[in-house]
């Protein structure tokens, strides 16, 4: 079986989208990209989380073609990959409907920062894109072109997509996104206008916590 | 023991609902319509999700007589039976007053398509009833007038009925509304107006998702 | 030990709390009177839900004597017990802070019935107390004052009483008080008014579901 | 192995905050200082809540030099050390950005005393930082200079920091800080203006509750 250890890795941060309240039911997808051999695990269509494992996810290659697997990949595959053609520095990618992100994904507005945390994980507000147009490669553009270089992007009317250079990268970004997301939901909901954090004072914040964060 | 196999689909589908949020108490149910037979298996009234079993479902006829079954079926029997008598094309129905779609059914607001996820499961607005009259044959008879081709409706000052092919489709549809409804609440909240999709897009995203969604 | 089977009920219905989302931490109780000897069984002061075992509660007479048991009883032991010596027909009674139902207490509003599930568990609007001086006896006063007919009380700037003919009955009560203040919260931020079902359709719905619901 | 006892107590309450719902991913932390040693345990940076044991906690002096431990301690250390080194009385702190808690923060307003509950644990309204200079001495400072003597503080746009004379004692005032700030923010999403239990009476109900809580 091809990548057995990268298979673990993404099974784990699959089954942690609904562990952290990302998800319900069958939607929403982790996937990785080896650096060796460009090929991309990624979940099965419409399988439950419970009942995924390390063995019965999909590997397909750049173009879609399923290269190990009895299960169909992800509905959303061609846009991971549209992703991953057009971004060499991306490797993993994680997408939800996360329902506090989804509010602003609805709103199609552009989530500024004001909390310490996503300034330290995002750096810079979050952006929004435009209606993507029906299909998974026009979503896949979509996401290349509107995400800069931020690790988190709101489709308008959809929900979130996250990338990283790792599958777990890409998942923690889902989840700074969505309790984030949660908060300042709460805070805009009792006031007209709060200000958000200066873009001096969140970069200060990002490259701190860059440099101090976790264990080396 | 008649239709074992329908039975423990039937329990499984039931224990989704509190696992899933929908639920708490006793309150919701979930049947399913056997094709052969015209029997239906449904959740006994007043018994705690963690108390049942596919031995304790009670089976009951089209006319509400119990087939099998010790406990006495629950008290929406006759409105899912209302339900089956008059849709030949429905096997499976879920009800539920789910918090978020059930501040809709408060509202008395039909629940447009905002959400691109909603476009594929529903199709369309999901619609709202009127006040049922009391009684179970009222409320079956709501239904059916008012839910049209969708998969759900909101009863009003209620809760949520949905239905499909299946009880699991019936499912699935429950927990898809609860989660388009919460994050349209957040924006709802945030926003005097906000643009649903268009009648257009949402058949495009749904005729698109019911061709690639899943495994053949 | 005395009122084996009691303490048993009494300790299923308090772990019932936390595993419903009504309390945090060590706040909130359960007890039962039995009626035979008028002795009550009650949650310990300050103990943890999952630490309690149906033999570590307190038995206390109606005075507030302890008659068994090593811990402290409940600091609210006080305001249960004269709502005992003052209603011979509550045997069960449930105190928490629920989030969404404390919020109608901070609010100082009685709560409509907006939804047929509140409708026929309380057949009336849920009454709110004032501000009870502060002390138990003060507290269980206020409780007996206003609670009236109804199985529920917000209590003003503090949380929710709910009593039955069981600790479960009280328990019910607690549950789908608080499921129903969801959703209403919920519709009431995004209306300005909404109106409140009739008090006929609501003693129609009540009385409907005290004759057709659970197992005979 | 130093604290072994210590050790233990500081591992449950950091597994606590996950299971109360005042964390996500590996940020937050609990913290307690030995009064014998001054030394001070904490959580290690950057690790998951369960992959946390008693023995990989990392031990540090008050200067911050690491006295056991194989892992680098919180990113926060530098903050808790600040405080211990100020406030001889303080034992335990705990940092969360729990997400109501966090919303009152960002909205950058002390939160009053709306609930009998938190007059019980506080007395007194909770008070509100400024936004603190990038870095870990800043922020304890901050602390240090804004908490007086409450046991909770929420530090703008950041989140919230509780302390006491033990780590259990700084966990239960984060949680019952985010269950009080959970239904405030209901209320005040409904009122304009809600008006704060007096200081005279949550006085009253802060010298009960101190007098007669718990097991002696």
């Amino acid at each position: 079986m091809l990548l057995t250890d990268l298979r673990k890795k993404v099974w784990k941060d699959n089954t942690a989208l609904p562990a952290n309240g990302l998800v319900l039911w069958t939607s929403g997808n982790v996937s990785a990209r080896d650096p060796e051999s460009n090929l991309v695990v990624i979940k099965p269509s419409g399988v439950h989380f419970e009942d995924l494992t390390p063995e019965n996810l999909t590997i397909v290659d750049l173009d879609g073609n399923v290269i190990e697997g009895d299960l169909a990949p992800s509905v959303d595959t061609e846009s991971h990959l549209y992703i991953y053609r057009h971004r060499q520095d991306i490797h993993g990618i994680t997408h939800t409907h996360s329902p506090y992100a989804t509010c602003f994904a609805i709103l199609g507005k552009s989530l500024p920062i004001y909390t310490t945390t996503s300034a330290a994980v995002f750096g810079r507000e979050i952006p929004i894109s435009d209606i993507a147009a029906v299909g998974e490669t026009a979503i896949g553009k979509e996401i290349v072109d509107k995400i800069g270089n931020n690790s988190a992007l709101l489709l308008k009317n959809h929900g979130v997509f996250t990338v990283g250079k790792s599958s777990t990268d890409s998942l923690k970004a889902a989840v700074i996104l969505e309790e984030t997301a949660q908060s300042v939901y709460y805070a805009l909901s009792l006031a007209n206008h709060i200000e958000p954090l200066s873009k001096k004072y969140v970069q200060e914040v990002y490259d701190f916590y860059q440099n101090n964060y976790g264990q080396k």
